[in-house]
């Protein structure tokens, strides 16, 4: 049976910035990733877009949906789901919630990826960051539809915002995403919409990169970095 | 060629208590373990030797030694050294700190064990992880010694100390030592003078055990915890 | 006028664990303890209920309810109250915000027992944390039910989470519960459910315990510890 | 055109004491200063009102009004709004979010004032500070009302807290309010329902004053303090 | 055989403004008072005493002297000691240390006032506070001259800082100095030298006050905060 | 007379990479900035230049000063010192101490600039910054060689170190140095022994000035951010 892994992205492009190394790292492995994208990021993420004459927000949705598939398919994405729960502000209802549970124990995902716990610049992303480890905990209840099996303590892993010592964000994991540069970078550039993110979230991946070699003394070009929310369990120090 | 570990030790039974379980996991898979005991304890961590009529400070170092031999021989320690720094306080020279450096130089080690960063009860403990990551950091040095091999980047885990929500020390690391626990309480019977201690650190062990079952989802039992220094770069989340 | 205490209790086994030394002492004492449970953990805090083939919620929470009775009992409680709130997640209306205020202002407590801030394998424990505090603070306002007599300033302390150093919880008041420690062992017993925690929390407090005779000189066996949220205003330092 | 500056006060006395004395000294210097009260504090901040005999919310509410007003007029305040919103709890709904969204973008403010993040006292206030960073977020979405200019990005300034070590609020900037004292001090004395504040914020802006002397070696005798929320973007570092 | 105390100050007024109120409180409950000045802060905090002409470094230590024990005797200090280590730098040497443990282990404190852990203004005093903890450590070790009654587990209290917040200093422990408060402003009175601070530890002692009584619901006037080092013990809550 | 600024530098790259746009910004403006590197960063930062056959420690020490005088020059340096207290470790005795109180006293210089206060892959840089701040508190000392002028408060800034999370360092100013990236570029490229540092330095001006952009609304290209050890006294908030 495949591994799986599981993504939870505030907006649609969440995921290719911040772990689309991970993502497509792990599919060359034989994992099944699953991205839920919550919101389209419409209000709040599309500004270039807004700057077309006659702009709509259906328009805006559509849009960020098509670029956010082709990256998925750059990245070897399993299944992306838009949820479509709004933006600026996010609405996460319990309804949603118990969707986002079902999700956890359809996948049983080996290892979960989602945002920063504080964000001073983005009040969706610590939201979403709660509102998937709260998922993550009702589907470990043995009373949450009793009879199915419930989940076990998946790590979680949280990925680089935007301005991480702002965010109070400190990674604690370097994964070197080398092998799979080309595909993240293939995948940022279908994020049309927002261009002037291409260069930094190159810049990102490499000074992570160098960071990871220095913390290994391994070559490493390209890195992405991760907080660990829990801790590690682990059969050897080395 | 075999791997190694090197574990710096305040007094001579630290490296029981608080890593006994890491040390011979590591080295029934092989790994040559080096011990460095930079002092006795003889003076704090020896109470129990005082209260015997017309002890003596060399009487008290004796039978440390003695004492942490034996364990040592018990968990399968490789090499153990015992410099003899004094304690309470114990006083690390610049001497003392170039012979770590060539220990670092001449073992290479694959990870390094040692104290909290803070410890409100033990001064020593402390001072001895900053001494312990100085010579790490100077073993790094090109101009050190120009010819030998620089040091790579091994990582640094600090391991549990007395009371630790009191000296700021949180465990991302836990290890399952479910295997040699056997030989973790034989050596932990080696320390004589200190059998207040015993029970104490065996429910520490079952502790971290039942959370490292907590975290994993797997049957675990005995456990040993860890704070990172550094960031962990791996290539894979699972 | 005796005195009185408050617990507030997210699930109906919380009280036992994490403060049924404090309880019974104080009970002992002439405190009359009130116990608010405001749900049963029916769905994430009973596994081994719900391994019985045909269960239903409505049995889980009464079983659950006879045991927390028992172990009430067995404390000394003076009222335990089960409100029925629902449980992973819990929900905290302003309803049963004001029944608390009215709780606070029924009985005035002395001091005030609730979960620990933070705890990120649980999501209910911090989110009755805050409604404690809220409910509190709401007791205190004038305007609120005027005529009744407000709330002074009880203290109040958070008692130990599952995984301590996961969840930032560090105690700042380890309290001697060696006289009653054969009550609080007795009720642990009464939570047939949850079996595998009784041993666990008799570590806990054989460790509190250790470390109040180290933190004071004096010969204490079993302690439970507490983090104050606000500062303690004496008349003598010693 | 003038440029203007926001504050957003949970109750109608906090912009007089948090800070009057900014408000007065950026009146002063051309700066259209709006004033956003969203509650009266009627409930929890009125104490010395409720204990009159008879009295209603209503009163005490139009009570509150009168003297904010007049210390508004007394700091030079260009626009106070009552927004009505209820206390110990404050209601902060999504409309209320958009209303103070609006608010952003009429006034386009040069800088923001609100309350701390923490505040174990009062739960009114870092909902408020939550509150008004969302609406700031959601004033800077290009898809919130297009065609409306949107927000840029303004300081925010976290002014002081009742108790302010035990809400883990720190000042990083410190205001000479010399220039300005006698107006805030007469805004003050406008708080006839709280005067056993006043002598205690005389103090605190001594205590500032001071404290900015000794960071600058100039001459200072009033004084405020703020913490930033974002990192200061300058030209120059002297 | 009464109790005892130990204040461990870094300059020879700073256990006037930071804890007379705590050392004439325990006086007057028959406490024997130590308070060991290192330092005269003869370089550091004389400014006014190095404006008189042909000023030299005797006559500061002389007059800060004389001014020291005045305060003393104002506030009923049963022994006040001047090392004269000097000051900005102090020089804090093995000897030293060992002179102190001799003070732990000649009075056996009931309990220890000394500095904050971090000052950005001021690196004497986290220096002392170091050392006092130091040698409350070494009093520990049962080889430290062997025979003597070693040190129990008094706990230390850290007092008030000039700028608090800047240093990381938060009171945990709010006493109650009205009884005594015209006996600190006496001593207070002795400074001479420092006339500047007489009104600023007034309204320290005020503000302290009025926050002891916000967290007792008592009436408290005058207050002195402190930071505790180790957890309390205690065999009641309330 | 001209404005002054101190930067405190552990080795003699340092102020290249980490503040250098600093330097040249306010050389520009017409401060004198005296640059004082401590050590040559020969035994630690030196690798490319021990590769070299034959290289000795005199030889690093002289190729290195002669990169760092060709940096200095082009940042628009006034006055760069060569301490050779050594690195790996650097030896920071009283008398260096004293020196630098002397530079200080005779410079006065409108703001410092020095290491960030941790730094977990080296220990001279938490040294140096130890150490400046020191000798800053000495140079304030009016018993500090009487007669002279004593030092006021300049504000320090602490640059970046290489691994910013990882460090504890969080960057609460952000300098707009687009005016002169060029300069800095030059002066970058001065050091060829750390060749592989010349882009890694290069993005992360480019990541602090978009950074700087997006908390301003202002066009910024190249940046470099600094965190403030003391508030900021300021006469407005705008």
């Amino acid at each position: 049976m495949s591994k799986t892994a599981l993504v939870v992205s505030a907006h649609s492009a969440d995921f290719v910035w911040r772990c689309g190394g991970a993502i497509a790292l792990h599919a060359e492995k034989g994992f099944k990733v699953t991205v839920v994208c919550l919101s389209y990021g419409e209000r709040g993420e599309s500004a270039k877009l807004w700057r077309v004459p006659g702009m709509t927000l259906d328009r805006v949705k559509a849009s960020r949906e098509v670029e956010a598939k082709k990256a998925a398919e750059a990245l070897g994405v399993h299944d992306i789901q838009f949820w479509d729960l709004g933006d600026y502000p996010i609405t996460l209802s319990n309804d949603s919630l118990f969707r986002l549970v079902d999700v956890y124990r359809d996948i049983h995902p080996a290892f979960v990826l989602t945002h920063s716990k504080e964000d001073i610049y983005n009040r969706d992303h610590p939201a979403v960051t709660d509102f998937a480890q709260h998922a993550r905990i009702t589907a470990q209840a043995h009373g949450h539809n009793p009879g199915q099996k419930v989940l076990g303590a998946p790590p979680v892993f949280l990925f680089e915002p935007h301005q991480p010592e702002q965010c109070g964000w400190k990674p604690d994991v370097l994964l070197d995403i080398g092998s799979v540069w080309e595909k993240k970078r293939a995948a940022i550039e279908c994020m049309e919409g927002q261009e002037h993110l291409w260069e930094y979230y190159t810049r990102v991946a490499l000074q992570r990169g160098a960071q990871a070699a220095r913390n290994s003394d391994k070559t490493i070009k390209w890195g992405e970095g991760f907080q660990s929310v829990f801790p590690h369990v682990v059969e050897s120090l080395a």
